[in-house]
């Protein structure tokens, strides 16, 4: 039995029951079983730069730590210390960011990644530039906190932004630019008639592949 | 009970059984069922354009076919007919150069693909450039046919190349450039002390997290 | 005498027509021979990217038995086939998307590409990318069937899409993207001062520079 | 009658008489004449950043002095003035360098150039980047002076930089990377089995084309 | 005692009245003094490309003439000449375009260039692609000439543009994009919150310390 | 009178004279002073990216603390921190692998890095890609330790590592890929005639120029 570790760098365990919901489909009984946890250094939310760079020595502490486990999955659409934890262990380590984008782009041509807010846009550019994406990806706010984001009543302007990320970016595969976003996939997927990609889905789905063929 | 189709699009059965042996740790009893078949039209390997594109139509009538299926794996490293295949389904069509190529840059910053041949290497060059990745991908040749690199005998040759791509091109994550080397992939993982991807696993790992999520 | 081939991959013989006529100033007599065909096997038009493929084999079978032809021209905005059929034979082959964009950058630092709707320019975009020119290209709908486009009426819209393109793209040459729009270029110039190159045109050149010179 | 104005940027006119032999099957009697020409302004040689710059203000002047003319060729692989020229007219003004790159990749994907030195190489390296070609051409040095290089004992230290290009980058269309290299063309084809694009040949296609459609 | 010597490509003294003052703060007593100069065979303005072209061979020659120069500037944003006086000389040469979008890129991440028109953009965006810098800039146009952007009266209509950059283009980071804006940088920098990058000050920082380290 | 605060951001006293004594040069006295400190958090040296991590928030909370200064500059060539730093203040912060480059462009077309080992050289590609500089840098390692690399005896490694820049990669112009080789920049300019930048100087640089500007 192996077990993947699913990290969610901030403290609210709120966050980390919503990622276990999300990914229990995944869960295969008695070949690999996935624990998500609430990394208890983190802050409550991670907004800010400062938020992820926090959590990136007790990320890598914490995969040094826990050698029960056979893959990482860092929770955060920022990636935080995904570089830095592959630097400290041969165990495979997956951010939702990496995943997520990599597997939009292999359900269409051009991804369109639904961003909570301008400030995240701007985080997100560089590190783009930096997996080399650029030409295939656009970004569009919806200028809601992650809280609000979270809720049943952001799903029309997460459809609205989506349409936009369609008609004028081009987009033919979207993305949920945050971890807490999974309930609205479904409903969007229906809407629109394109794939929607969970994140946290998509790195999970990386690690299981992993540990299975380990 | 999900069916993966994964589709060897060349008439070569030994590849196809190859193939299901590979796969076999992504098999999950009762969830998702990895059905390796030999595309009947194909020629007996894919070795020039003129091969890949033969099996284009036949593989864009398989996928419309098998209704049974829930996704498709195109178990050929030139991703024939990929985008055509997307046109004309909803379910999930995965490529292996592509998912092979994502999921290496998942556990690297530089990857190295171990290629057959020169012609190999121009036939991938222009598709690299299409996905974004043309400064994050080096290739080398073995200078060996398909047959050739399938045996046991291949492995020094293969080491060999791997080391050079290590060292000269800073790759420090590694592909299989052809879809029939999985037997060689933990003995090289085991010399080098790098991560090393082969793409119909990385392909089928995308098509079972696709299938468990639907 | 050589024998240039324009072939049009669609039934359509009024397309090959009009092809004809817009290629006339090409015939050089007693030096190089311009002979448009339709090519039996097309589909009545190519609207999808099924389409496109439909014509690939057939192309090259066509390029391998007219042993009388010199060059060839495949006068599709898709480049049906291109890479195979340069792949069967050492004579130039020529496409009419890469020969337009080339030219038209001949005449300016930014290509300004009239296309008829967003699922042409979705497909295109990919193909942009692989010719490297992603930075050096925009594309804006007409929103108009292949027919439509043809028509005198629609070169209305077509004036409307080119300023777009000049304005708010910021180009300074412009391409037609699409085989049968010849007869709008000279009204076009005219009205906006810029060069406007047609496709089919920028691939005969090509092919007439290669026979000459042979 | 149309006129195309083939202008030699340096003053010897031995270069100018290589052009026009190297042009003739273009000429097309009673429709379009090549006139080759010396710039009377031009240094005997362009070796250096000066030599270039010191035409290029020569260059515009005959541009607009010429009103007989249809189209201009500007001989100099550096292609000095073009843009310049370009601005002052609304004649297609071509230049050779971009013409040759253009035309080589329309025979096949990764262009070669035959360069006469490391110092030409460094020149064209940031002109390569402004037309976005980076990613699909190889430069490689003859270490030989213009003079030398049009030589016939030149040959056999050609073909031995064409077969680096495409033995060592994957090069399988060829470019010479100076105005005065016809004569090596045919038998640098015979001999290695891939296209070679003479650049004044392509730029003067560019100008055929462009007058026979005016 | 080492002098930096500012070069004003037009030949109109209030310009270089203008640089005089928004350099002062580098003048560094006893150690780097700044001469600001007209260059006398400047244009009144520098307006189009033929503008900027005719100052290359002067400015060229200027720098080999002034022996007792230790660093010069090249104070007009289309950097005319820049590379030709690099050739010239291995006295440091500066060109407040380069210098002044390399000063931004180190105040953020995106960098928002306020141009005076279409054209000036159209002329800068090939120069930035040569840069390498095309996936981290954005222009847009005042719609001004040179004088009128100088006055007071157009500080509203500066800040306008500045805040598209910011809010449509994601730009954290500002460029005058022109020599002569120094007077409106202050102001614009209270008003927005975001650092703006004069480019004049930007290229003879460079030279400071260039002349400083020497 | 302004403070420039230069951090070297690893324990070892000797590093932080060092940077002194080469900045030495910049300290203009009365107007801004150059104070070079050691991170008493720091580890004694900056080899891996767990170093590189350690110092990243002892740095911010630095910058917050020394409210007298008016510039910083983080003396460690993998620019630990930069960008959470830029986000915790509106003061310029320089990052001198940022600055070092930045500054090498500003000499020539293609900057050549000579990096201490394979691992410095993996680590700067993702950076550089970030910076959008991929197609202008080439890096060479001196297969040194940073102690090594100091020494007199470590310059013939220094300039062989140059040349190959030079005469491989095309280089035009040199940067040290560490923050303590100051000494052999003389030297090395002298023997290649060619610019070499010391990346250190090269921030501190940008940073006077903010202080003497604000």
């Amino acid at each position: 039995m192996k077990t993947i570790l699913v990290i969610n760098p901030n403290s609210n365990p709120d966050v980390t029951h919503g990622l276990a919901e999300a990914l229990a489909p995944l869960n295969i009984a008695e070949r690999a079983r996935i624990e998500c946890m609430t990394l208890a250094e983190g802050p409550f939310g991670i907004e800010t730069m400062l938020d992820a760079e926090s959590v990136v020595l007790p990320l890598r502490q914490l995969v040094l730590e826990r050698t029960d486990a056979d893959a990482f999955v860092i929770a955060c659409y920022s990636d935080p210390g995904l570089a830095l934890c592959r630097e400290a262990t041969t165990k495979p380590v997956f951010g939702i960011q990496e995943s997520g984008l990599f597997a939009a782009l292999q359900r269409g041509n051009r991804v369109g990644v639904i961003a909570l807010g301008p400030k995240s846009i701007a985080r997100h550019l560089p590190y783009i530039r930096t997996l080399g994406l650029e030409g295939r990806v656009s970004e569009r706010p919806l200028h809601l906190s992650v809280a609000e984001s979270e809720a049943d009543s952001a799903y029309p302007r997460i459809e609205e932004v989506a349409r936009e990320l369609i008609q004028e970016d081009m987009a033919d595969t979207l993305l949920m630019g945050c971890a807490g976003l999974a309930r609205h996939v479904p409903k969007l997927e229906d809407a629109l008639g394109v794939p929607v990609t969970e994140p946290t889905q998509a790195a999970t789905t990386q690690a299981l592949g992993a540990v299975l063929l380990a």
